[in-house]
């Protein structure tokens, strides 16, 4: 039981710390949930124009690997789509990228650093399609 | 000195409890950032019938706050479209709901939760517009 406190304390430590203001919806660690509820997910989806090219996949992922060292980026994501039958489910990107700032202002930061603007130059010629949803509690 | 690597080992404990596998890209307190480097993030976007009735934007928020109970959502985002002038932004959502699970079959078990069926059938009637992403490193 003091374990599992520990854990919890932890967890939501670790959280904060990125910047991120969050809450546990159970005190049990067996159910651990966290919800961040400051915060902007930025969500970006590409559709690359050789999605099957090995060489273009591979160019892509060292652009992101670039991106990813942006300062104001705390938590981050980036997957291949899960393929799904269900119709709501759109599993016809390529990439998806998600990067969580802490307020706007860094968001606003990151658009314009150098590494950013360097990854839309340099990599832009990759995709076909980019989709961006940008949300915030 | 000894504060930063603390914080950096709380903020690692704590995202590696919730069962996301996770790196830090720099050992530096200051520039912590972390990469969730498994787990599946399940991006849901909703445009209601009615966005700018308090009353329908309410219910949805109690039926994602029913949603959010769902045991095997370990990470979680709700939020409203940052507005934006740049084309690639699409802002045109009401809700984003964003969860992240530790695998696919645990996205599969939240699929036929009682209460994910439950969200569908009582709130299906808000939003005329769904589209999901689901993403995997």
């Amino acid at each position: 039981m003091k374990n599992r406190r520990n854990f919890v304390k932890q967890a939501l430590a670790g959280a904060g710390f990125l910047g991120l203001s969050v809450f546990a919806k159970k005190a049990e660690a067996s159910e651990l949930k966290i919800t961040i509820d400051k915060g902007l997910v930025h969500h970006v989806f590409f559709w690359l124009k050789n999605p099957d090219s090995e060489a273009d996949c591979k160019r892509f992922e060292e652009g992101i690997n670039l991106l990813l060292t942006i300062p104001e980026i705390k938590l981050s994501h980036v997957g291949k789509p899960v393929q799904s039958p269900r119709e709501v489910v759109d599993d016809s990107f390529t990439y998806s990228y998600m990067a969580i700032f802490e307020n706007e202002a860094d968001q606003d930061s990151y658009q314009i650093h150098p590494t950013h603007l360097k990854f839309v130059e340099e990599y832009g010629d990759l995709w076909k399609k980019v989709i961006v949803y940008d949300a915030m509690n």
